[in-house]
């Protein structure tokens, strides 16, 4: 077994993203070795990496032999119980000073969880998200490491060289300590949901609603990503439009069942919001329509029992509309999420700078966006900013799509088409800018059924009143 | 110190609702004891209840052995630590066969948690649901225990007797094993999140939209108390528009800030449902409101840049519309709801009898309502029923209110009234009845970028195709 001890950096779990990690990381010039219990990821790794300096061992031991001091090691494995697993294997091979970096989609709590424990034995723990899919990982993800600061100065190189480039600047910054690179990909996947649903909301307005054909629909995403929409998840939208079925010749779109899965990024992101108390409602909107979907046989039952939508008449400038529409519930979708950012640095003091965060997202990520630059001019131009709502760009820009988003989504309900996430980027933004909300009757009902007390607004402290003598 | 050996039931926790329990246990002719640490508290007791046979101990010793064998011991303190710490201390204390009943609003996990510990001690272990507040625990409760159900038949009587009663049956029911009857209880808050902030919106609507003056509000709300919306809440929202703030002279609700704490049961609820896969948003829109509203210092900074809503034209049906939308939006929330403890009863074998739940919310609790009747025979029509929404009186009632519904939601949207729960009730029953939904394109969207597969509509089996290839 040819073990050189030299390699530099290690790479735990050689499934596709992780191959493909590795591959970038020696298109690169790094040296890099893999370790997989699977024999045939192995072959696969030598096989695909054949032209470069990498190795792969079947065996953790020899393995981390192979490995230059401190270890840098990166695991690309599923996320909960098998991440622990790896780690209690791994810690009495390891030294103090190794390095291990999760970079799988682990829950920011059990990062935070196996930071302190690691720390406690003298290893350095990352937890680090990658966005960009198995394209991304093997030609230029966006990359999201949190934990120890002095040990991001041995990774920086390396993590700067196989990340997406943007105006020749890296989609890499190191994120903050703790979980805080779990926490901002989750964050980043919610956004995600809230969007790629707006996306299906639109869909269905032009399908259902505006009884467009699969090649009008192309012709209007391709359209789209051709001005301020310009973004990833558009792109790969209007390209799935063009793909056909071998089987059928329909569209293969067509032909894919309406039952979308998670794996639970979207809903950790709404469950923990609600933890910190950060309204995210288009991203909730987004998690409960994938769990809605889920419900086919009662949704055909009821629309055979209740009807379907009704057509809406095309107007030549509704496209226009549309576009203006989802623009405006996207940057609703992508303030909720920085919001949620802003209050997590608090809470868990991961002092973030949210401007480097939308600078590498806005290359490599699922989110990525022309739209993000202007995400990260906003937090540029004032890093206290305490809602991207309260920026000037972003304000015109809204107040100029605000017609088109009313009417659009006005129309929708007016006609069945069922666009949850468009109205809850709308309300979100319309009570946001409720100086007085309605909310003082609700504190009165609180105190009225359970004497839960109430606040003044002419003076502080806290009241009690006998409601059932007081009239 | 007088210790009888022979009073029937025990309280621990004697504030005003352990108290009011206990009293109203006295009043129905149960002999009864009550600990607290505080003796104010059980100085308060005794001179409440000077008129019955009852007792009060500091000391937890002569508490338990004041209480006749098998013991039964409700505790009514505060959900969390204190829960675990007043059983820890009871342990020693009891026998095997005593039965412990916690009554305050534990998180339904931890009530298993402790069920689990407790049986294997031999002793019994309920969590038990109240809801009505102070009065309703004083004279006539709703009541929600889960547990063991042999041991349920030696509180039977007394529960039944001390409940709230409607056409002469008493507002309790053995609710299922293990931790359902905290899980009951939380949905019932879930629902009552709710529908609060569907009031609020109403409200909102009248006052910001309409114009309405307090006491068109009032006269409104007492109105809609006529019909079919006959419920708690809506009775003490109408009450709430009589109260007059002695110090100002205004409305006291017009001096109440508008910022709505909460408890942490309506996130709850959202968070479970988001596990359990049930969409439930318009409890989720409900439970992001109250966080929105703290976020009063930015609403008012974002009302300046961005400008009001704007009054709607008032109309004289406007005022039958508004009802009618309300009353759609609150059925979609008790739909959702029921869904959710539908589901919860398969994934936790509770074997919910959801007609016996709405039958004993039709009393004592905070959302008791008319309408509780139209689900109680919903369910009991046909307890296999899949979802509210299939059932044929609901259904004529619904598409009976639909236009106005739209007509409302609309109208706000257009005029910037924000009115978050409504639109997703609305936008809930559209998609629910959507026989194929737009989540065939996210499907496509995430095999394209991460390789996650799909399913056919005309065939069995997990798909992935190479997207960009493929055009």
């Amino acid at each position: 077994m040819n073990s050189h001890n030299n390699y530099k950096f290690g790479m735990i779990g050689l499934g596709t993203m992780g191959r493909n990690l590795l591959l970038n990381m020696a298109d690169k010039g790094f040296s890099v070795t893999g370790h997989d219990k699977n024999l045939q990821m192995i072959a696969l790794l030598k096989e695909e990496g054949k032209a470069h300096h990498l190795n792969g061992f079947a065996d953790v031991k020899d393995f981390i032999n192979s490995l230059e001091k401190p270890r840098k090691i990166i695991l690309l494995v599923p996320a909960g119980a098998i991440v622990d697993n790896v780690i209690n294997e791994l810690i009495p091979l390891l030294d103090k000073g190794d390095i291990i970096i999760d970079s799988g989609n682990s829950y920011f709590a059990d990062t935070s969880r196996r930071d302190e424990e690691l720390k406690a034995l003298g290893i350095h723990f990352f937890g680090m998200g990658i966005s960009g899919g198995e394209e991304g990982a093997r030609f230029g993800p966006s990359l999201m490491p949190g934990g120890d600061k002095e040990a991001y100065a041995m990774m920086k190189d390396v993590l700067e060289a196989v990340s997406a480039k943007v105006d020749n600047e890296p989609c890499v910054t190191y994120i903050g300590p703790g979980a805080s690179g779990h926490f901002v990909k989750m964050t980043h996947n919610g956004i995600e949901y809230a969007i790629m649903q707006l996306i299906a909301e639109m869909y269905e307005f032009l399908k259902n609603g505006l009884n467009y054909s699969n090649e009008q629909i192309q012709q209007f995403f391709a359209k789209c990503n051709e001005g301020r929409l310009k973004s990833f998840l558009i792109e790969i939208t209007a390209n799935i439009f063009l793909v056909k079925d071998k089987q059928t010749g329909n569209l293969l779109v067509d032909m894919i069942r309406d039952q979308a899965k998670s794996k639970g990024t979207g809903k950790w992101t709404s469950q923990i919001a609600m933890d910190l108390e950060v309204p995210i409602p288009t991203i909730d909107s987004a998690v409960a329509m994938r769990n809605l979907s889920k419900l086919k046989q009662l949704r055909v039952s009821l629309e055979n029992d209740l009807g379907k939508s009704t057509p809406v008449k095309v107007d030549p400038e509704m496209d226009i509309h549309l576009e203006n529409a989802f623009f405006f519930a996207m940057v609703s979708a992508y303030a909720q999420g920085m919001h949620l950012l802003q209050q997590a640095s608090r809470t868990y003091e991961y002092n973030l700078n949210l401007a480097e965060i939308a600078k590498i997202w806005r290359g490599g990520c699922i989110i990525r966006a022309t739209f993000l630059s202007d995400i990260y001019q906003a937090y540029s131009r004032n890093p206290e900013l305490g809602h991207l709502f309260k920026d000037e760009n972003i304000q015109q820009q809204l107040s100029d799509s605000l017609d088109s988003t009313r009417k659009i989504i006005t129309k929708a309900l007016n006609h069945g088409i069922s666009v949850p996430a468009f109205a809850a980027s709308l309300t979100y933004f319309d009570m946001l800018k409720t100086g007085r909300m309605p909310s003082n009757l609700t504190q009165a009902q609180r105190d009225y059924f359970g004497a839960h007390t109430f606040e003044r607004t002419d003076e502080e402290g806290i009241f009690h009143n006998d409601w059932n003598s007081g009239n």
